[in-house]
């Protein structure tokens, strides 16, 4: 809870290092076919012995039954109340991608679209074009000039690409052109601000443009569509308001966008998650006092629907426990951002496990999964106030109140 | 939660259907004389069926230490925060007699009472009239005349009546005339906003006009108090806000009325819960997605402190378990509205069982009720955030955030 209004009472300087890994999709539901769940299939020696010599318990990331995406569930971890600072969905799918997005920018997610000669929609998704044909596309429309406002559009996967509207002045509170649903025009953007006039005219501009372009260019891909038009929240700084020196080790574009978003150093690293912790043995003795680690593998095996794989991914991870130990953090956090069962083949609502070992642990249960960490010493949390629990366990936390 | 920020981007609607049943006043406390509580004792084996094969918890109405009422009991069950959605005296009063009050009514709770000679109040409660005598009353209050607002006035029970004043221009900002102790006058009613004099006014008027009607009738009943006014609250509509078409099947007029406040469709329907599951049976194929099915016999038990009666009670709430899981709803939510033990003969602040049984459940604990459903995956919740894991186990909710 980085909104705890005595916050810079509480926080206290130590010496103390805390490392925090996030494992994308932790959570997980038991399969039928296997009458457990794939963090109680998983042989995970390591996190198991690790739990049975921690405080452990389960995350809400956002409220019992809402199912959130990995913004949602990364901010709750780093103590953000999900529903106050909700990121919009021009600015993610920038990050996704790690494209330069500053303060002020206004980011929107980009389709390409087919129209008919009528101009209705045809297809939303341009018959899921390529991303080297988008590419040729995309760099047409940066050649695209406005009458008073600067861009970029970056590609991010087949028919997707991001739109930046850069510089001062311009305003998110603008109508969607993407109406989400096909046999109808293009929409013209409306600002719904008195300051957004203008953005949205750049908007209809930049559309209209666009399409006189791409109709010279491709049958297919003859329009574009846009959506999520948002801004990079002004939100508290994770490292001021708890007073960290907070490095991210993170392989994938959006984990560091994220990271960078929120105000920690976002450290160079490789994809893998062997190369994060090259990152972190590297810099462990240097002045940084929170590491945030991002393991991916596990959440796109649940995506696929492949409980063996998820399995796997959660064994392959187990398996670096004994690497993070031997570097002596103060307090080791492993925690996931939301549940992704391979039974749903997706994200879901279900509470996911925790544990926060440190030498103020208190150990209850024997095992690292969803049944036990339930009865863990902690219980059942908001995500939000597990950054709390980790700076207390760190000693990084003064009384509150007389 | 219905007021979520983002409910509109969430819902989704599905042909999953989902039946709710609040068995009021649900749960218990352990009797000394019987080592256990009244659903421990209970012999029910169709819930403890249901129940290992769900995900189970327990609700907490309003706040830990806070005994509802029915009205906030079912409010927050329905998703509304009970503390901001709070409905008035004379609103729940004028429900439970199913008086048809409509928006911009105002209702007020009346007592008849006894004054002396000098206009004091003697008796608080005319020493308890029974119904037949304050008919009798009331069909003269009804003949009075107020120079500018309509009214109707209802019986309710003994000594107990519901004024309803109608039309528009009337407020509910007024005093209560009802001081609430013996030995002084009736209070003169005082408007507390700007547009509220003419209400006090015409309450004053009526107050008057009732007094010197009631003294040439009657000796005991010669007075008249009133308290608690209050309007039908603006409120989120239950069905277009979560994208339900709800049904309501309740025996009990309050349960009716608080349903059709909220924006569910009420199904005709006897007072007995045979009755209830006839109309469920009846419409279950329909369009309803969302049925609300009232069981009132075990809070009545409760309240009249009679264990082995609430025992009996819930034990035939049991074998209507197997009828209800014969319709084949894709959700089965049981819970309650607060508990009621029998032990303290009344409503209490105690956390209440639930399990909603679906394909998504997550099963833990072995039986229903209060010692084993804290052991149950979803753990403790507040209740307003049930109608979320409800829809979340229909498939009705999109994921939060990218």
């Amino acid at each position: 809870m980085i909104d705890f209004p005595y916050m810079s009472n509480l926080r206290r300087k130590t010496e103390s290092k805390i490392v925090m890994v996030v494992v994308d999709g932790l959570g997980g539901m038991s399969d039928p076919a296997y009458g457990q769940s794939e963090l109680q299939c998983a042989s995970t020696p390591n996190l198991d012995k690790l739990a049975a010599e921690s405080s452990c318990g389960l995350t809400t990331p956002v409220l019992p039954g809402i199912t959130p995406g990995s913004g949602p569930g990364h901010m709750a971890l780093f103590g953000y109340n999900p529903v106050k600072y909700l990121l919009g969905r021009g600015i993610l799918e920038g990050m996704g991608i790690g494209a330069d997005i500053v303060y002020g920018d206004v980011a929107a997610r980009g389709n390409f679209c087919q129209l008919d000669q009528a101009g209705n929609i045809v297809d939303r998704r341009a018959g899921r074009i390529p991303t080297d044909e988008s590419l040729r596309l995309i760099e047409e429309l940066n050649l695209i000039e406005l009458n008073d406002v600067s861009f970029e559009v970056h590609s991010v996967m087949d028919y997707r690409f991001v739109l930046v509207l850069k510089g001062g002045g311009i305003s998110p509170d603008i109508t969607d052109t993407d109406p989400q649903i096909e046999g109808v025009p293009i929409s013209v953007s409306q600002g719904t601000s008195t300051l957004s006039q203008r953005t949205s005219a750049a908007v209809n501009e930049f559309t209209e443009k666009a399409v006189s372009k791409l109709s010279k260019m491709s049958n297919q891909a003859n329009g574009i569509l846009l959506r999520g038009f948002s801004v990079l929240p002004d939100i508290p700084n994770f490292s001021t308001t708890y007073g960290l020196k907070a490095a991210a080790i993170a392989g994938y574009p959006m984990y560091r966008g994220l990271a960078d978003m929120v105000g920690m150093t976002v450290l160079e690293c490789g994809q893998d998650f062997s190369d994060e912790l090259e990152v972190l043995e590297k810099n462990f003795s240097s002045e940084y006092d929170y590491f945030f680690l991002h393991y991916k593998p596990a959440d796109s095996a649940g995506e696929d629907g492949d409980f063996e794989s998820k399995v796997r991914k959660l064994e392959a991870f187990d398996a670096y426990i004994p690497k993070i130990r031997a570097l002596g953090p103060d307090v080791i956090v492993v925690c996931g951002d939301h549940s992704t069962p391979s039974l749903l083949s997706g994200h879901s609502w279900h509470p996911v496990p925790f544990l926060i070992n440190s030498r103020h642990s208190v150990p209850s249960n024997r095992s690292f999964d969803e049944e036990s960490c339930k009865y863990g010493s902690i219980g059942s949390i908001q995500a939000e106030h597990l950054m709390l629990s980790t700076l207390a366990n760190a000693g990084k936390l003064h009384k509150y109140g007389a």
